[in-house]
């Protein structure tokens, strides 16, 4: 394992429900990576070789062993703090190995030979996998996130390392644990501890690379990629705008956008973080919102109880409560929550409606990351959509109007990547179909539907002449 | 135009047939490319706007201006030193114009609403062109390979801006001249000239950008975009392999390799560079292919006469004798051409056939880009692919062999984007089908196929709810 100039570094981890630094681990370091993934290598092709099906049937065995794993989901719900939604997570692979095992059906059912543009050529195509693929993930969904990028992965044939984040590493040793009981998977899934270091040196020894987290690490990323040469398929943060028509009724948009400001505590990348809303109905709306808001409650003390779970990343707190300042300082209002609760050590905070909220604030701009929910009103929608865009992100938004057709209109006006239409944060549960980002929310091939799988081949061409070739001509 | 702080360097051009620097233009500034882009991006949406059959229309009329123009066809004939490649180069446009029509019709239709996992959620997808891609263009086809992207760009509905290479840049007024004769046209599409550091320039203030050029170079504009966070598509250089089997005929494949060699005097990155053939037939296809190789003229004195042109690239001339030097001194056998050869100030050579070599020699290892055939004989054919496949390049190879079934067998084990079976070469001139490279030969997505237009598109998902929506559940 360790070796004198591999001195592995020792990591702590913070619990989020206390405070306490009650977890330490050891980073993976570089020569055990090379190490790993060249084990990777031997394994690949003998997983590469096997149908989809097969590779399905193992992942599903996985994904029974992940999902009645005790340790497993009690580490996850020490690393998030939260006891649902980690559960949610462990519990969606095995529907998801079903949705990708539909697609890899297809993409691999399409190698059959096409006449080209020459009458006397025929070409099909090879789907070659890349050898290793890297994924690291992020806090906020530690497991669920990474299964977005790695289980298309090793469906595509390919074999993967999973760095996690160092926020919540304890759900990586019982993982692995099982991981050993499965031998065939075992030889080409492999997940690491560690931290940013970590996923540096890992970049380097992997043939593609898969990252999910903020804007100013994932542009390090994929510079990191570029020096590589290697691709780089990276998720990174949001500000989705919600835009709410005249039309739109105050008192159900008010619940839709509460649900996705404050679900998982606004720790989700798609967390509605900007209301643009009509100012003839901005008052009912607001009211409503803020008489849910006060309705939601904290799972402390009691876990299994409330709506919202603590603050993951302590270091969120600060942002958070520096955005909340920056924009009382400017004007704004807090009409309910705006305070970071102390419990027993964990840092919780409640729903946080803010209205006179205007650009010059943080809390419109950068990403906070937490239930917090800036109201800003709007007389021409035109000008709502130029507020919505007014942002280097564009990852998600959604439109609420009277009917779909007025909210398509404005959202084919949206650059972001996905919109919700009558509804907000779809893309949390909803899958299908490529949707690519726009800015500095992402960049590479989309991770959801086809080319979601089809980015980790190669596809490789074979032409078939079956006329004369042609020798020298006069083409001086 | 020029400025106090935008002194826009002037470069020389050689002419290829003469030796003289009889050309000099402006490198287009960073201020002047900052301009022509706001430009551009005034005009784009007009033009994405458009339906694909409107801007396949307009294109048809560029099409029919550039096979017309007698001023550009000797412009880019003075370029390449030969007529009958320059002449092929212009007539290309409108075919690929149709070509990429009907991709763009399918593309288009696929916009329809469909239903997704979730019962009450549908979603469709919104295509949404980058506003402005660069394109940086080589000199070996400096027209052609520029169309590879540059038409499926536009037809996305992209604005584009094309920086042909300088050791080729006449051609650029005329062409320039033609696009302000349609508005439409001209509103979207540039070209502008200048050397690398143009390029560099480029890059800062486009949203995507191809390259074709040197893995050298590709590396950098690789890092250049990621510093930039805009997606790069770029195809590089390649080692073409041939295997050629036992069974296959020594004559037929003779006359095969030699065309794949020499044509365009071995400037084409799909050029054969490396031939491994088994023992049993070297004897007779080598002496076929000398026997042929010493039919092939040279286009000099007359450019409408001979077989093969100039070198365009004077300091090409200096690699390919150091390759041949090197592998001399290694204890090559040079078996006919071999000399670089002046005639009126232009550099030649002849189609040079090496035996004995391997893969110590730079004739095997990096890419001569010359009518160099270096031919190494296997007993295994395991041992010709471990051959193939060592090399840091993966663009295309081609394989010999009785049949198909035989040749298909080999080509499934090649790393590399494009296998031409019972043909060398057939990526020049049949583009049907994605293809992506392997190891340094290429980065992003396909040039090719449909994927060839989708990377100028960000896919847009626009999800719509039709059920109720659900508020803040118990998710603790």
């Amino acid at each position: 394992m360790n070796t004198a100039n591999n001195k592995n570094r020792i990591l702590q981890a913070r619990n989020p429900r206390t405070g306490e630094m009650d977890y330490s681990f050891e980073a993976t370091g570089e020569e055990e990576i090379i190490s790993i993934v060249a084990d990777l290598r031997k394994g690949q092709p003998a997983w590469a070789a096997m149908s989809v099906q097969e590779r399905a049937g193992i992942l599903a065995d996985w994904a029974d062993a992940v999902s009645s794993s005790d340790e497993l989901l009690q580490a996850l719900v020490t690393d998030t703090g939260r006891y649902f939604i980690a559960s949610a997570e462990l519990g969606r692979l095995s529907t998801m190995v079903q949705d990708w095992l539909k697609i890899g059906e297809t993409i691999f059912a399409e190698q059959i030979a096409k006449q080209s543009s020459a009458p006397t050529v025929t070409y099909k195509h090879q789907l070659v996998p890349f050898e290793v693929v890297g994924v690291i993930g992020p806090w906020n969904f530690p497991f669920l996130i990474t299964l977005i990028d790695l289980v298309p992965a090793l469906m595509a044939g390919s074999a993967v390392v999973v760095k996690p984040s160092e926020i919540t590493p304890r759900f990586i040793a019982p993982l692995q644990k099982i991981l050993e009981q499965i031998p065939a998977l075992n030889a080409v899934c492999r997940f690491i501890e560690g931290d940013g270091q970590t996923g540096q040196d890992l970049i380097k020894h992997v043939d593609a690379l898969c990252f999910t987290g903020s804007v100013k690490t994932g542009k390090i990323v994929y510079q990191s990629g570029a020096e590589n040469f290697i691709p780089i398929y990276a998720e990174l943060g949001g500000k989705d705008p919600v835009i709410i028509t005249e039309n739109a009724d105050p008192k159900d948009t008010a619940k839709i956008v509460l649900r996705a400001s404050v679900q998982a505590t606004g720790q989700a990348c798609q967390s509605i973080e900007r209301v643009y809303i009509h100012s003839s109905i901005a008052e009912a709306f607001t009211s409503e919102l803020v008489r849910l808001s006060e309705q939601v409650e904290i799972n402390y003390p009691d876990i299994y109880e409330g709506h919202i779970g603590p603050l993951i990343f302590d270091k969120q707190a600060d942002i958070i409560q520096s955005h909340l300042k920056d924009a009382e300082e400017k004007g704004a209002e807090i009409l309910c929550g705006g305070l970071i609760e102390q419990h027993g050590g964990g840092l919780w905070i409640l729903p946080t409606v803010l209205k006179n909220v205007d650009h010059s604030m943080l809390t419109m701009t950068d990403e906070t990351f937490g239930p917090i929910i800036p109201i800003m009103t709007y007389t021409d929608v035109n000008e709502a959509i130029q507020l919505a865009n007014d942002t280097q992100y564009g990852l998600s938004a959604a439109v609420l109007a009277g009917d779909r057709v007025e909210a398509e209109r404005i959202a084919m006006h949206l650059d972001a990547g996905a919109i919700s239409i009558q509804d907000c944060g779809i893309t949390a549960y909803v899958f299908d179909g490529e949707k690519n980002w726009f800015k500095y929310s992402g960049t590479g091939a989309s991770r959801m539907g086809q080319m979601g799988m089809v980015r980790f081949f190669r596809k490789k061409v074979l032409y078939t002449q079956s006329g004369e070739t042609q020798g020298i001509d006069a083409m001086g």
